[in-house]
């Protein structure tokens, strides 16, 4: 294990034993360094990598909030570690396609119960836009992440909208360069329009079973018609 | 923005785009550090956090396979990020056991459809071990957790899996101080295994349904009675 390695790894088992909770300030990098026989550098890189993923934050200073900490704040540093891995197709598509599924079934049934009459007008207008014939494909697919994003957050779940959003956003990507290769995009488009308005309106409607089997219905489809790689 | 998240934002963004796939070797260090107008010390850095990220590996030597390439295995760093944060409670527990049902009601059905009768019988033994009233604790709750890691394997789905794993794992340090605090903990484990049992016998005999209804059932008993951070 590297020298960097061994300061990670301490600072990690803090966290899950509870030791070190949120808000909590770090022990200064010379302590911790002559603490676990290490250089100044390696607590340094250490701590640079536990930045990167959203699990302290430093302030300089002298006041009160000065040093470094555990972050308090949701941090998007694991919606994008999530996006990298799936970009990187370490998961077989067809597993990451049944997980969207089940990510998206809950989210409408969830959205289904608890969006207000404002979140699902706001929902409507993503919608509206998305009908425009006028908007390319780039406009389009923005879209259309921005509708199964919305969903999510319609649904109120913390965890699963970041989930929901990493696995989407992934897809993005591998989305847009499969369309590109449609010979009959217009049709494809046309038939995502239609099963989005429906799950909107079984959302819309409060009806969560009949929600949860469209917006599966919708994704198995999408997948049926893009050639994507597997 | 510090020199070594510019780093990082410009290889996450040629990973997004496709222009760095599994296998792909890096531009070297120097060439990057001038390319980008930074210093090596920022690039190294950034490569640091890539590295802890599971994202990139790096060898050492002057063979085919020496230097620093987009990594090509399953990494174990996407789900101690997402125990880091789950721990940290930065999600609401509610949030976090609506996402646990979501995810083991999947997992047993996957279960109940492709366990093989080899897998049941390894679950089984997790089972029966679970069963001695010789056993501590701290050793149930490991058997605890590795009988629903267990189902989830038997699932097979590599995403699902990963996501299943890291909330179980997270979860299982305040489970555990929980547990510690409860007056009657002969009766709450005895309930524990016999859900265990039902949900076990629902897979085995191949209903799906009926063996996710049961472990949503046996999820809810346990974070009902157990006293956890709200």
């Amino acid at each position: 294990m590297k020298a960097y390695e061994a300061v990670l790894a301490h600072i990690e088992q803090q966290i899950l034993s509870g030791k070190l909770v949120v808000g909590s300030v770090l022990t200064p990098e010379r302590d911790l360094a002559q603490q676990l026989g290490v250089s100044r550098t390696a607590v340094r890189e250490a701590l640079r990598t536990l930045q990167a993923q959203g699990l302290i934050t430093s302030q300089v200073g002298a006041g009160p909030n000065s040093g470094t900490r555990i972050a308090d704040a949701h941090s998007p540093a694991l919606g994008k570690l999530l996006q990298m891995h799936v970009a990187l197709s370490q998961f077989p598509i067809d597993d990451v396609v049944d997980a969207r599924i089940m990510l998206e079934r809950r989210n409408v049934e969830l959205a289904a119960a608890h969006a207000s009459l404002e979140d699902l007008a706001k929902l409507g207008i993503v919608l509206a836009s998305m009908e425009d014939p006028q908007i390319g494909l780039d406009q389009f697919n923005r879209l259309d992440t921005a509708f199964h994003v919305g969903i999510a957050e319609l649904g109120g779940n913390q965890l699963v909208i970041v989930l929901t959003t990493a696995v989407r956003q992934a897809l993005a990507g591998p989305i847009k360069q499969a369309s590109m290769k449609l010979t009959d995009y217009a049709t494809f488009r046309a038939d995502l329009i239609r099963q989005h308005r429906g799950v909107f309106e079984a959302v819309a409607s409060r009806e969560p079973a009949r929600a949860a089997d469209l917006i599966e219905e919708h994704i198995r489809h999408a997948y049926s018609i893009l050639p994507m790689p597997r």
